[in-house]
């Protein structure tokens, strides 16, 4: 049923959604409204801004309608989990499945909290476009479905985090291995990670492939990184400096999808 | 009727302003109360302390008026906009006024948010000693007039910031041409602007010099930084090392008025 | 009454608690839930990562005693004062004792603000493991004690940060020596040794002992950090890279007890 995807082209179409991302960056940057935590809410800004994205971030229920309606995508992240948020989020899937406007879900330590769990399957019902999180928190969900036959039945992809990230969709999946160990080191990067799928989903109608380029594009800047690295905070600025720069020719170089 | 400013003894006045600041630092550092968005919280302590300046950030309305009439400064940025926050923000104003304390607006994305701007144009009747703020924000509240106009009209400052950026008191006007590119990179950089403002009008009571100092700190700040930058990452930590380190004089040869 | 304690053993003692932190990193990371503010929250995350543990944060009423019963230490950070976080201290404090897990009070600015001060107060009968706090906020709850007194009367040891720290317990104190000036200069580095303290106190069950590590342990990772300084921007960097690198080894000799 599945087609296996063409490897060697999948890298370079990832490298051309960085490309479109770039080439709006300097005149209409894509916005990314994000309900995040607060804990990531900073360093989700800077990686938004620093690929060429713009974020916004309230969750006032009073406002979001209006910036996420008006936003090129939408990113809900539950790290935070408090009632104001709860109610946000409610309006701001709302409006932009009102406005058709992509919208990631990161289910953040579902596993360690039913309440949020409860949140994450009534959310799964409101058809995100994709849904960035870990082996653990895929598990609450899955009810031992594999990610390509849950993506299926809820008509989304999986991008699943670990030492390979998996892109699973309905009809194809990609394994890739970039990514540096220390990236599990600093705060907020799963949630940095959706939301540079969502900044793809702003510039590329194919979720599948625009949640394969938003892994990339991390774990290939999480990768240069490395290389200069002296400490989990020195590879936080570097991975900032590596977003900005990265280049859509390296990314398709250097992606290791199979 | 508007005195053209002294711009050979402007950048000197912005510099007097910045010295009077660090003579305090290791005494009795100013301190400026933020009410400020939780994307911007971290940084702009960081600026504050890195300037000299002592931050508060309690956003409780339960204690916020024991902290804010203490304080020497106030910052109203209305980046987050959650009603607690709301409720703060009255009382802040009221008890700054109540301690006859200057305090900076921050108005940000009223521009995308018609509550946002509702709740802008009711403090702007009360008087903020300054509005920091951009064009698009500023162009929700003018109606068409200047900033001198509008300035004039509020006995207020408006700091309007952009790739010039504009201080305009009722009487006098200047541009100043410092900062780098990668200021736009940086989430809260226009909130530091704004806490800058604040620190400034802690120690000086000219509202328009200390909104030119302000602003003149962090753009000088900012292009120093960009002599080392290798992205947004390492610009920001720049930043925060170049306003620890610049000197009164540095500031007074620095600084492009106009 | 009080045993002077043996310094030479100290130190040896201190670095023996970084290890088992260490040992168990890669494995079961030692889990500290911290309730803590919102400009201190991604700077502590980081400071728990660099060291080895793992932090979780969510101050949601609805969920927080899932985490706080299960982590392995608690920390009661007190600077942000809105009413949900009040309501989540108070399950949360329940649930570690439920489950006699140690828990860390750092009443922030208690000397300012009368409301937090009367919180702080109610805390202390709930028999925190530990309290770190500086001069200031340590006289509102004092009422002229020595810390060791205070420590005795309570049941619990005083952590008091200083340009010098003393560590009293009912039985012992400690002054450690070590940490640098640029540490005042940088927002949350006070919130973040009270979570040192608390990892420790999830691999030490002496409470004593495992406050000095957690202070010793910041203080030399910032004299670490100072050696390489270039301002507060890159310290706050180079702080997290010391706390990544540094060994049991190295903090036995460079830890400064007296």
């Amino acid at each position: 049923m599945r087609t296996p995807p063409d490897l060697r082209a999948l890298a370079q179409n990832a490298a051309d959604v960085l490309a479109r991302l770039r080439a709006k960056t300097s005149t209409t940057p894509p916005r990314v409204h994000c309900i995040t935590n607060s804990v990531a809410q900073n360093f989700t800004a800077n990686v938004l801004l620093a690929v060429g994205a713009q974020p916004s971030m309230t969750i006032s229920p009073d406002e979001i309608g209006h910036f996420a309606g008006s936003a090129d995508a939408l990113l809900v992240n539950l790290g935070t989990f408090d009632r104001e948020r709860a109610e946000a989020i409610d309006i701001a899937v709302a409006s932009a499945g009102a406005a058709r406007r992509p919208w990631v879900l990161d289910p953040v330590l579902i596993d360690r909290s039913p309440p949020r769990a409860a949140l994450a399957r009534e959310l799964l019902t409101r058809k995100p476009t994709a849904l960035r999180l870990n082996a653990g928190e895929f598990a609450v969900l899955a009810d031992n479905q594999s990610p390509a036959d849950f993506a299926a039945a809820h008509s989304t992809v999986i991008a699943l985090s670990g030492v390979t990230d998996t892109v699973a969709g309905g009809t194809q999946s990609a394994s890739l291995a970039n990514g540096h160990p220390l990236m599990a080191r600093v705060t907020a990067m799963g949630c940095a990670a959706s939301a540079l799928v969502a900044a793809c989903l702003a510039v590329e109608k194919d979720q599948w492939l625009a949640s394969v380029a938003g892994l990339s594009i991390l774990g290939v800047a999480g990768e240069i990184a490395g290389e200069v690295w002296k400490g989990p905070g020195s590879f936080a600025v570097a991975i900032l400096d590596a977003l900005y720069h990265l280049q859509p020719a390296e990314l398709a170089k250097r992606a290791k999808v199979s």
